[in-house]
This record gives structure tokens, C-alpha cells and sequence, in this order.
């Protein structure tokens, strides 16, 4: 085992991802302390119940004041009001990061709101997850094999960045570095684009006249598709808020092309919808191939 | 073991839903020899070295008159050439099924070819399968615990209907009887219009300007949400072209879906999007519910 490389971990907001990230660490033995903040009182019980934390903040400043580092595990909607709560807090040594799914937002949040600390905020994504959430769903393995996205602005201190990349390498993860507007672009296509197509075709189905013999004859395919739709609604409509103008943008293009797939099925063009098929496909074949040599 | 029901069992389109009704019966002794036909001869040695098969007809109306079942395991697109091709074969006592995934066209074929024989065609569509397609993917245990929907015409003869009922029971399956126009709407909602968006999704993102950089990040869910995308193109060309009115219907009405949640989101409202989410999950939380009381 590895020595620590964080005394004092405060987590706010306890769920999946955060909850997860302490337990990597702690499987690792590479923190010392973690303390929980979070805004419901229950939630951070069960989490020292399950043995996530090890303490709860009652005054999160004073948190902060204590903590090396700071992972703020919230929807990203609510990274400007959680930062406006612990910015007193954060010391010349702290560092802060995040787990959310997008990266514009929370950037902006963080230059606006912590000014001359801006610097020790380094932005990551981890590219892990579960259509499970909450804190009983946190598991010490969520990050195994799995990459972090990290898309710190030039600003950013390169000390922070370090740290951050080191404590993601402890927990199993490995790290990449990625500008933030490229990343909720191209995260805007194969994230939340397929979110929304998800969560969009699970409710469309259910208020359907044939809702009821859908989900009795439900087919593998359905559910696999559906089984996204079991995602936190919260993290997912603030995920669509922030990252509204490339989800907008994939929308319209995707919309256009159901369009033009709807065209080819009207007039009977079998040999253009089955070109569409098979280019598909054949894209899905190179993705298989390229994750196997990912992991080999 | 419980005795053979088929002395002689005829496969014609020896692929992966074919080739795994063969050897489920086999693995429940179920059945005598299967037979198999299909265009290509390569495809027929393959299923004979793998045992799926125990010999290779050559001429299909003499293989179909010495078969007792006939099994139509071809795109729903060839059932009308391979059902001339096997029709002079078929005897009083012969019962023809098939797995098609729309049953409406399948239906309308046998009708026209088969004339007075049509009371021995008997439409099935096991609810099974793989995104792996061909005889090397067809496995014993395909059906184990799946539903096989059955939508015999009301001239159809009941013993035939038996007969099949009882061969997809042997394979581990459960039978039900459901209305072919309602099996097309409902399987359109559920099946084909989830494929057709993941196959128009995958080929989107493969010949957009991000493309690299998509595949290079694709997270979970994209992941998750392409494995359909791999399914066998011309089958699921067939399947759009035969249930085109349907499918049309669909995407018809879920492109508009698409466009309200476009303008939720250009709007910013967030609320309305957390309740379209919030529906979903509700949905396929109780989907998962039934799937768990169906299998307890």
C-alpha cells in the first residue's frame, strides 16, 4: 500500500461519485480523514453508517478550513451556490475539484465566485457511473480501469492539477487533460444526447395509449435502451441546463436526421436505410476494437 | 428427458435465432435431425461442424416434404421467396413457423403463397436475441426463460398452434398469444423505433466532425446505448421496410417529443425537464419491478 497523499478529505455532496472517491481512497489507503457535508443531514448519517466518511461537517467552512482537498460531488447546477458556502474556507493550500459532467459551467462558477482562489479549482470529469445513485450505490471499484477528465483552465495552478491527477491515479483511474469547451461538446454527443434520447423515449412510451402492452412485451433491446432512463433525474436536468446551447446544437442535428430517416422509411429506400445500419455498425465494431486495445 | 415432438425439424436461414431453436431442442432431446437450407453453402457447413445442424438439404421442396416442422429463420424481407421456393414441399401434416420480428408481413406472404396450406403457417417472434448475429453466435440457452409471441391468424389450425406452443416450451421459452397488428404497433414502440435510434445515433456521432474525439471519450452510456447498433443491419432493414407505417408513426411522433424537449431546453426550463426525466425513471423503475415479479 501506498503511503497518504491527503490528510483530510471533505466531500460535499455525498453520492455516487463522491461516496465512491472516498472509498477508492481509503481502499488505497491514500487518505488519512473524509469528512462529509452535504445538505441533507440523513444522507451524511448513512454515510458514516457505511463507513464513506469518517466525519460530518456541521460548519462547512470551518471544513474546508481543515481540508487538503475539497471534492464537491453535487449537481452542477448547484457548484455556484456550494462554492458562495465554502470560498472563506479555502487557504493557500487547499485544493478543489469536482466530479460534475459538465465543465463550462462550473468553470464560470469558480472564476466568478472564488476570484484570486480560482486557481486552486481543477475541474474533472470522471467518466464512470451508474444508473444508480445516492450514496448506498458508492462503490471503492466505481473508478477501476475508468479515465478522469481533467480540463483545468490555463490559470490553474500545475501544483493542484498534480495533486488532483495523483489522487484519481490512487483510486485506480487514469487522467486526461482536455479543454472544457471540447469536452462538453464532445461529451454533449455521447453523453447527454443519449441521456436525453433515453429519458425522452421512456416517458414518450409511458404517457403512450399502448404504455401498458410496451412495458408487458418489453423487448432486451427496450430495456438495455431504457436502462439509462434510471438516472437521477436532478444531476440530469442540470446537466441539460448548463450544457443547453451543445445539447441544443446535437438536438437539431439529431432531429434532422430522424427526419431524414423517416424520409427513407416512408419511401420504402432499403438499400439507403440499411447503408445507415450498417455505417452504424461498422462505427460500433471500431469502438469495440478500440476499447479492447484500451484494456489490453 | 422427455421425448422428441419433431422427428424431423427443417431450418431454413441457419443464423443466430435458427440456429439456437436447434440446438435448445437438441439439448432437451427434443428433437430426431435437424435439416438446413439457406443461400449459402459455406454458412450450412459451418452449422454442421458446430452441430447445430445434422445435414444440408439440397433440394429444399423434397428436405420440406420429409420434415415434420419447418422453421422460417430468414430476414422478414426473404420470407416471401423462401416460402415460394419451399410451398410445393409442404403436406398435410407439415407445420411451418417462423421467428420474423414483424409478424404483419410475414402474415400477408404466407397467405398469398400458400394458398390452402396457409392454415399450417403459424407466426411466431421469440423475444430473444443478441447484437451478435450468424450460427457461430447461436447458443443452447437463447431462449431460457424468454417469451416467444405467437400471432396465429384465426384460420390457423389449432393443432399446428399446439404443436409450436409445445417446441418453444422444450426450448425453455413461455408462449403467448397476441393480435399481429397489435404485435407490430407494440413491437414498433418498443423494438424497432429503439433501434432505428440507435442506429441513426451511432452513424450521427461516426460522420460528425468530433468523431475521433467521440469515440476516444465515449463514456458508459454511450457504450451501452450503441450495443443495439450492432445488430445485424439487413435483418433490421427488412424490419423498418415491413413495418414502415408503424415505425413511421413513431418516429413521427417522438421527433416531435424531441422538439419540445429542444425548446425546454433552449428555454432554460428546467423544471419541465426534471419532470419528463423524473417520469422516466418512474417508468423503468417500474419496469424492472415487473421484470423482477415475471422471473420470481
Amino acid at each position: 500500500m501506498n503511503p497518504p497523499v491527503i490528510d483530510n478529505l471533505l466531500v460535499v455532496g455525498v453520492g455516487l461519485i463522491g461516496g465512491s472517491l472516498a472509498l477508492a481512497l481509503k481502499r488505497d489507503g491514500a487518505v488519512g480523514c473524509v469528512t462529509g457535508f452535504g445538505r441533507r443531514r440523513e444522507t451524511l448519517e448513512q454515510a458514516r453508517a457505511l463507513g464513506v466518511i469518517d466525519r460530518i461537517a456541521d460548519d462547512p467552512v470551518a471544513a474546508v478550513a481543515a481540508a487538503d482537498m475539497v471534492f464537491l460531488g453535487v449537481p452542477v447546477g448547484a457548484m455556484k451556490s456550494v462554492l458562495q458556502i465554502i470560498a472563506p474556507g479555502i487557504g493557500p493550500g487547499t485544493v478543489v475539484t469536482d466530479g460534475g459532467s459538465t465543465k463550462c459551467g462550473p468553470i464560470a462558477a469558480a472564476r466568478e465566485v472564488l476570484g484570486e482562489k480560482f486557481p486552486r479549482f481543477v475541474p474533472g470529469h470522471p467518466i464512470a457511473g451508474s444508473e444508480r445513485s445516492g450514496v448506498a450505490a458508492a462503490r471503492a471499484d466505481l473508478f477501476d480501469d475508468h479515465r478522469v477528465l481533467l480540463t483545468p483552465d490555463p490559470d490553474c495552478d500545475a501544483d493542484a492539477i498534480d495533486r488532483v491527477a495523483t489522487i484519481w491515479a490512487r483510486c485506480g483511474a487514469r487522467t486526461d487533460r482536455l479543454d472544457a469547451e471540447a469536452h462538453d461538446r464532445v461529451l454533449g454527443l455521447t453523453s447527454h444526447l443519449p441521456h436525453v434520447l433515453a429519458f425522452t423515449l421512456v416517458d414518450f412510451i409511458a404517457r403512450g395509449k399502448d404504455a401498458a402492452q410496451c412495458f408487458e412485451l418489453a423487448a432486451g433491446g427496450f430495456f438495455d435502451f431504457t436502462r439509462i432512463a434510471g438516472s437521477d433525474p436532478v444531476m440530469w436536468r442540470d446537466v441539460a441546463s448548463d450544457n443547453a446551447r451543445n445539447l441544443g446544437d446535437a438536438l437539431a442535428e439529431y432531429i434532422d436526421v430522424l427526419q431524414s430517416m423517416k424520409t427513407l422509411i416512408d419511401q420504402g429506400r432499403a438499400d439507403d436505410i440499411e447503408q445507415v445500419f450498417a455505417n452504424a455498425r461498422r462505427a460500433r465494431g471500431l469502438l469495440v476494437d478500440h476499447r479492447r486495445g484500451q484494456t489490453s
